[in-house]
């Protein structure tokens, strides 16, 4: 079986562990979001492409689900002492290594769908990882900082901010003129199945979606495209979904990003337990819906969900 | 006074320690080396300039004479574990960032003596530091490997060979079309005196004078100009200095590398006590000479060599 997923960081990485573990003999595309890349240091750092390569490589820190396990940071204190910043976001030694070792590539010009597959070469997560694209996307949010509008990039928005002030727009810069990565519409086509891990809709499967040809390329595959709800109990599962939410007009709510998604894409939509009165609501918009339970606290329970998601593009198919 | 030093590496350092304890009002002006310079992870190594400001920053490993105190290797360990070398140049985690802002800066459109000073910032050298040019200038050294002639880069040789072949040539790349930094030429025709510390004749202090300009410029202060010999003995203190002398045909011995550098340029030469039956054979090149201690076992040793050297420019000027 092929199965494509659009992944972004940490839930996303997880979801993958799962569905590794419940599908072992699965063929797994992995088109990975690119749109919170960032600068930093002069160095390319692919927060939600790396979270995923060392979530199934093994090289993950499991307690905060990004960066990676047994991590120091020399080159950050030493940056520091220089006065060269951010200082907000936290780069290991180990890390490092990887951001040293796609910047050398990429200004030796391979793109970035070629980085990964080498950088992939270590890790071996057992899926393919593909970029969304190989050109520069960068997800901006808008917010009111000290009486002044301004857009400041989704990282310092994110992680320097903690989403504290509302984002009154949420925008891909460059997603327009971007082109899907070499591999993404063919795998897309030669899918069984397409699932949403339950990733941010609008800063992750919605920048995936909004680089040209890609959401058209999954309407028209004509393959079950199931979702996983990442809001169970109208609050994200982790993470500030819904302020981004807020800034694209959807509601914080199981029911209001499958309709968000709307039914010309989406097939099916699982919602947790608690959110089970929301399955009418999801299957009067022409999805189909289940609720079953949706955290992800273990690798058997993740496997339980793509499991659960898996019946349900068969009972779509059907 | 203001003294202007041309420097190396390790030697040239160590003795800009001595220097700065013995005359601690002086207003010294470093020149350094940047023909050992390379780029190594995408990322611009300059090791002697660096070599000098840790050092007289209180940064240095102090055994090894280069590279940070305390240092761990993190980064280059995941470089490896990535495939990526070369693994014979040790660049530790603290080293790695001084690499990444220097890299930064660089890609922003600073040069290399702006970078260098915003470097210094941090390390405080308590010496004005110049590289020798803002433009590019890699040492090649011409050896035979297979039975083939080939040039590899300075440090490939140095750090990879450990200089176990013989040097066929030694060509500074770049240097004709290289100009002085800005403030070279100024601060040696401002000069109270000029010292060659004990450094490599041939790859740092030669380097240097490849620079169109620098030569005439220390020939032409009217100043006196006193060297140390590196050689002790007819063996270099430390490092293989005669191996690259052997490729410009010079023999390894305190008064052949003074005859090298010639009664032209040098003004004064001190050689070692164990040398002293060469200050006969200095002087009648045209060049003062003393013999004195001249192995720079602790700060305190070296600050003698430094007062003799002064001692031996004061003694040209009168």
């Amino acid at each position: 079986m092929r199965i494509v997923v659009l992944a972004g960081g940490i839930g996303g990485a997880r979801f993958l562990r799962g569905l590794k573990a419940a599908a072992p003999d699965a063929d797994i595309t992995v088109i990975g979001n690119t749109g919170d890349d960032i600068h930093l240091f002069g160095l390319k750092v692919c927060p939600d492409l790396d979270t995923v390569m060392y979530t199934l490589g093994g090289g993950i820190n499991e307690e905060q689900g990004w960066g990676r396990s047994d991590e120091t940071f020399q080159v950050k204190a030493e940056l520091a002492a220089y006065g060269v910043g951010p200082e907000w976001f936290g780069l290991g030694d180990r890390d490092f290594a990887t951001h040293i070792v796609r910047t050398q590539m990429l200004s030796a010009g391979y793109p970035l769908s070629a980085v990964t597959e080498a950088l992939c070469e270590r890790w071996q997560p057992g899926v393919r990882l593909l970029p969304m694209s190989d050109d520069r996307v960068e997800t901006h949010v808008a917010v009111e900082l000290d009486g002044e509008r301004k857009a400041i990039h989704f990282q310092e928005y994110w992680v320097r901010l903690r989403a504290c002030v509302d984002a009154l727009a949420v925008v891909p810069v460059g997603a327009e003129q971007a082109k899907p990565a070499p591999g993404v519409l063919e795998a897309i086509a030669a899918a069984d199945v397409v699932l949403f891990p339950p990733s941010n809709p609008v800063v992750s499967v919605g920048t995936i979606l909004a680089v040209p040809g890609i959401r058209e390329a999954i309407a028209e595959a004509g393959v079950p495209v199931v979702g996983l709800s990442p809001i169970v109990g109208d609050a994200p599962v982790r993470g500030m979904a819904d302020k981004v939410l807020a800034a694209v007009g959807v509601e914080s709510g199981a029911a209001a990003v499958a309709e968000h998604y709307g039914s010309g894409l989406l097939d099916g939509w699982l919602v947790d337990t608690v959110d089970a009165d929301s399955v009418a609501r999801v299957e009067a918009a022409g999805i189909r819906s289940r609720a079953v339970p949706l955290m992800m606290t273990d690798t058997d329970a993740t496997a339980a969900m793509a499991r659960e998601a898996l019946a349900l593009a068969e009972e779509v198919r059907a």
